[in-house]
């Protein structure tokens, strides 16, 4: 194999109480990365598409990093050529960075005949995290690559995936204001009251116990319940009640921030639900003169994939399939 | 109905991470109360047993306290004459102030011909645990009250029931070392860290996801993952590494303290090896002269019921019966 491209899905982190370790895929957005072989050693990135020119081209990009990071690891005795094509908007709360890191995992580790498996790939991919923004948290990662609601724990981390009921979606609303995570990290006090911890912890643990046993309505009320990172960054967000709280109005089982934000999701039964819980979300930034951007998904959906199995709806594929032929046909 | 007498089963709480908000009940062991009604007005404690004279007979009695609101909210028209029949040693960590308290909320229920839910019932006896230490925390009720493996959020708290397998046991040792509850609330420090916390949350939701997929070895590793409470309290339990790691040789699970101490639990698949775990457990103990009461119990068996339900099995039945007839032919 020359070339093998893959595609790694938007994911919406934390999901309200589990800051660092829950997660749920998204569809119909994503990254997809195209890994070439190279005669010349190393890694270099040769394109990137869909940023508006705003990431680095060089070594320090996270498909570099990641790629450089399994070329040491796996010593095949060649080098790599990278096209990044973005298909997610930067510091959106929508695992941007995970999913460029996963995606360039998942292409390298096709290139490499599927030398790694899951858990070293996530390795990779945490170390893409790393350059990112400082710290290697594995929620969106996990998230992007296994699909399903993720859990993590431990150091290196454990990857829980729970099966979502079909029927539950997501709607998530990406307002065009940029958040950086570190800045969204940086407001989280690094210490808990033991209040707070434990009534975060209640509502995570009734989190999954709602989806385990699909009770949709458990699981929106257990979102609102964070005390830890949701209170913080809510006053990074402009708006963020009215958004929470139109949604609710919708008949959203709950809502909160995706991710470090300004994202924010709501949970609903069923896809037209969804569609109408997100206009509504919208329309509360949308009148205060903020464009939007709308993704409605089942909650948990599938996680990264080869390009091959890229779907026709995804609006990368169009862009990913003649690169990828001419790339194969050299 | 003149009298009625109910009983509630010792449970185990926090169950490693979930500090107030996991339990699960035990079976063949617990505390029952009788309920008499009484021409005279308010509520008398007539009678303990079992405590070795240790506990007030008056007002401030947990089942006094439980009583007395249960008769404000329903104003009967009469008076209640209280027995209380401890099966369960004082600050063991296995919700003796609980079981106490269920069993007495049940009781006068039952001679109020049900005038109360469970979600009421769960109320009252937390006002029977405000008054024995000071905190109205509801993890040893819930688990005593509603049986299975529970979880509390909220306040007024929430109860969430999950089934557990029937095949899981649990190995309770009590080391005859007694430890206030409010001693062992005291040395939880009340700032966690972000880490602790995040680690820690991880830990209890994999624990729940665990319990609702079967995976009791997940359980276990999850039981043992809590950084909040479990690491202060260890050390006011004298050879705790030492217990959990008898328990961890012998096959257990996971291994940690129940509910504030010293009684430490285990978990495994089967009675026939809980038996095992237990009797290692014990052994550390006994070994540095200090006696030892085992339990060996479903995890998550049933919560309170009136006694003409209670099984033969139970010790206190014979206690029970007799005393229910005598006070029934009056």
């Amino acid at each position: 194999m020359n070339s093998c491209s893959a595609f790694a899905p938007a994911s919406v982190a934390n999901v309200g109480p589990g800051f660092d370790v829950f997660g749920f895929a998204l569809e119909g957005a994503g990254d997809t990365v195209t890994a070439r072989r190279s005669d010349q050693p190393g890694v270099r990135l040769l394109k990137i598409e869909g940023d508006g020119g705003r990431l680095p081209v060089g070594a320090d990009n996270i498909v570099c990093v990641v790629a450089a990071a399994m070329l040491r690891a796996a010593n095949p005795g060649f080098g790599i050529e990278l096209f990044l094509f973005k298909g997610l908007p930067l510091g959106s709360g929508l695992g941007s960075s995970s999913a460029s890191a996963v995606a360039a995992a998942a292409a390298v580790n096709g290139l490499l005949v599927g030398a790694f498996d899951n858990k070293q790939l996530l390795e990779f991919a945490r170390e893409g995290e790393r350059a990112a923004c400082g710290a290697a948290h594995a929620d969106n990662v996990a998230a992007s690559l296994y699909g399903g609601f993720t859990m993590v724990a431990g150091e290196p981390p454990e990857v829980s995936v729970l099966k979502v009921p079909a029927s539950w979606h997501a709607a998530v609303v990406h307002p065009h204001l940029e958040l950086p995570t570190k800045k969204a990290r940086a407001v989280i006090s690094p210490a808990v009251s033991l209040a707070n911890h434990t009534a975060t912890l209640a509502a995570a643990a009734r989190l999954v116990a709602g989806i385990a046993g699909g009770d949709l309505a458990m699981v929106g009320r257990s979102v609102m319940g964070d005390r830890v990172a949701t209170p913080a960054r809510a006053g990074l967000i402009p708006h963020y009640e009215q958004v929470v709280a139109a949604a609710l109005q919708k008949g959203a089982a709950g809502a909160s921030i995706s991710g470090a934000g300004p994202s924010i999701f709501a949970l609903t039964e069923g896809l037209e639900g969804a569609k109408v819980i997100a206009d509504a979300m919208a329309s509360v930034w949308r009148a205060r003169g903020i464009e939007c951007d709308i993704i409605v998904s089942r909650m948990g959906a599938p996680g990264a994939r080869l390009a091959a199995e890229v779907p026709h709806a995804n609006p990368l594929t169009a862009l990913l399939r003649p690169l990828h032929q001419d790339l194969s046909a050299r």
